[in-house]
């Protein structure tokens, strides 16, 4: 029996934690692919079971299959503490990306374990299920969990083009029963998730902690440029519409309109039609998208890109709009003060991805901590952070659960 | 029995034929399909033939489905006229691409047996097989009649995918047959080919005839661009090596190298890779052409856009070239000759699509004839030629045959 302070987190279980989830799933060719309820996941979300079971905690798998293991408290009225993250991965994914912050989360309680010492909360850790954008727009398993997730949703076509609940039911759930895993709005005390950077900032700047003060807004659209499909050869240059000239400024506008304003802005989808080589493009469509912090600068760019749109012949829709959510002051406070506790350098910084905070962040308290991405690259075989790194990260996360356990219902 | 001047085109027969041909692979929505070597296009070949038997005609079908009939001429030693174009279609095209310049061609026929007369030499009309590039590049016929088809050209796809020779197997012939499909290089005296314009130039300057000098030579490239794929919300715009934006220049560049040059240029190909709106392009595959009469001019153009895809970023690599052809003069000439004795304006111009004649010219005296396409649409439904300006077309067919009878081999 030690004190609390005296918890310390495990950096070599957490690194073999890392490297025993890489062999779930793994890719012949290097990477991951725990696609959102394929057989890897599925593995994987067992696996975790385990390991929750096995530091003794209390472990329930909803209908989503979020996995959740509570670690008890000293005060039978609190709230847990949560901390974790995800460990479905895109297709050809990474080792890091969502694996770092369950693993991490597991190696608080397994510090508390060892320490043998309970926090007056109870640490929850949450493995949320299908965070990444194979199914949807992503995070469905918090989605369902606060009870957002939204009719008709797993009817659209997943990432491979098979409806979403036919990946459901291929691990063996039953996508009738998602509303079954809502819990109440405040069940909560806070949430706190480690991930990785996914941006190339932390490590430039050879920082090893980013604290995440907001999680971007993010606004898609779509813009159909139609003009006229005709012989490349016999149709002269001043009788074209040619819907792919019309196209081209415009993705350098979404470039020009991101920079101006200080945000990121990208066009990542632009197909052309007929799209043969001797037919001019009658029709080309275009997805953007561009994220930022204030909402009032994404209705700017937003309405610049429409008005662009216009004046080029195209025709501009919103598709979706995710507002930016703030991290709440305290738990940017905790992890800063455990920072500086492990004498850290960290950086305050906006997070360009969605992530599951997000979602569980409209009700619920919640920050984030970045560790860096070598060369700022994720969702891919050459995603890394530095092991070091990744035990800076855990050290942090367990750091920021004591300064929190204090700070909270105190 | 009349004399040869008193042939005369008889144009509700023209435009009955036009009609009926329109029938044959009619879809349902407008258009016709009568893709290369499809039920439709063998139930169209097999008219052709029909009607050239009931004209009296010999009539040979060869082994790529080239259908030839031949009228025979006064004098044996001379070698045919040849008239005609192809009755195949693009999937859902238009009812006036190909099927005027055979009906055009029949018309002749019918004109001179309806006069009772022949001609010095014997008039050969052509229904040449798989003109439209629906199996490989097009002009498949014309290339096996002289020789040019190239090994492995039917090994490729054809338009839905499938194999070029399965199409040839399933209209009953054998890919492997096509050689003996070759004629001696100088079987013919000259040939001539009615077909509308494909582009907008005739209609909008009212001319009726088009008296084409030469056909265009294209020059086809691939541009791709290496970029680097990542997330489009971690990634700082200044850290980004995006494959669309290095792109986009590329698509505005082809078009204004063209209209600096004075020739036709079109991006028609642009594929993104992986194409989701939340990854930034890693890679983007660019196909471009472009044509002209002139050599040089090509030349040129095509080293600028080598010079600017490396400019951006990108790999060039030429994918194919043709070169232009000529129009034979004394061949011109007749077709001139004969739009004045018939009081039609013309104006000489380049073929901005490759045709039959581009192939046969190589070896044998060419030249064509082409009426207006009102919008300079072709390739689709909406083709039209207006009734008056098929006829108009066939006459001059005629006329520019009774001019070339007399002026060759006098």
């Amino acid at each position: 029996m030690g004190t609390v302070a005296s918890a310390e987190v495990d950096g070599a279980s957490l690194l073999g934690d890392l490297d025993h989830l890489a062999t779930i799933g793994a890719d012949p060719g290097g990477g991951v692919s725990r696609v959102a309820y394929s057989t890897a996941d599925v593995e994987a979300r067992a696996w975790v079971r385990e390991t929750m079971l096995g530091l003794g905690m209390q472990v329930r798998r909803d209908e989503a299959l979020n996995v959740m293991g509570r670690y008890p408290g000293l005060e039978p009225r609190l709230k847990p503490l949560a901390v974790g993250s995800h460990t479905d991965t895109v297709p050809n994914g990474g080792r890091f990306d969502g694996a770092l912050g369950v693993v991490g989360a597991l190696a608080c309680v397994r510090a508390l374990a060892a320490a043998g010492v309970h926090l007056r909360h109870p640490v929850e850790v949450i493995d949320f299920a299908a965070e990444e954008a194979t199914l949807g727009g992503g995070t469905l398993g918090s989605l369902a969990m606060t009870g957002r997730l939204q009719r008709g949703a797993l009817t659209r076509p997943a990432w491979d083009g098979r409806p979403a609940a036919e990946h459901l039911r291929d691990a063996g759930l039953d996508p009738l029963s998602l509303s079954r895993a809502v819990r109440p709005g405040r069940c909560l005390a806070a949430y706190l998730e480690l991930h990785i950077e996914q941006g190339g900032t932390l490590e430039a700047e050879g920082v090893p902690i980013g604290v995440v003060e907001g999680i971007v807004g993010i606004r898609r659209c779509a813009v159909t440029f139609a003009g006229q499909a005709n012989h490349a050869g016999t149709t002269a240059m001043a009788g074209r519409r040619d819907a792919l000239v019309m196209a081209a400024p415009f993705v350098l506008g979404v470039r020009d309109a991101a920079i101006a304003a200080g945000i990121v802005g990208t066009t990542g989808v632009l197909r052309v039609a007929p799209g043969a080589p001797n037919v001019i493009p009658g029709r080309v469509e275009v997805e953007a998208e561009f994220r930022g912090l204030d909402e009032a600068v994404l209705d700017r760019v937003e309405a610049e890109l429409g008005a662009m749109a216009e004046r080029l012949g195209g025709e501009f829709a919103q598709v979706s709009a995710k507002p930016p959510t703030s991290s709440h002051p305290l738990l940017v406070a905790a992890v800063e003060a455990a920072c500086d506790a492990l004498g850290l350098a960290r950086r305050r910084m906006a997070s360009g991805a969605g992530h599951d905070a997000m979602v569980i962040g409209e009700r619920i308290p919640q920050a984030m901590i970045f560790v860096p991405s070598v060369g700022g690259v994720s969702h891919s075989p050459d995603e890394l952070t530095p092991p070091e790194r990744c035990v800076d990260g855990a050290r942090v996360l367990l750091r920021a659960l004591l300064e929190l356990d204090q700070r909270l219902d105190a």
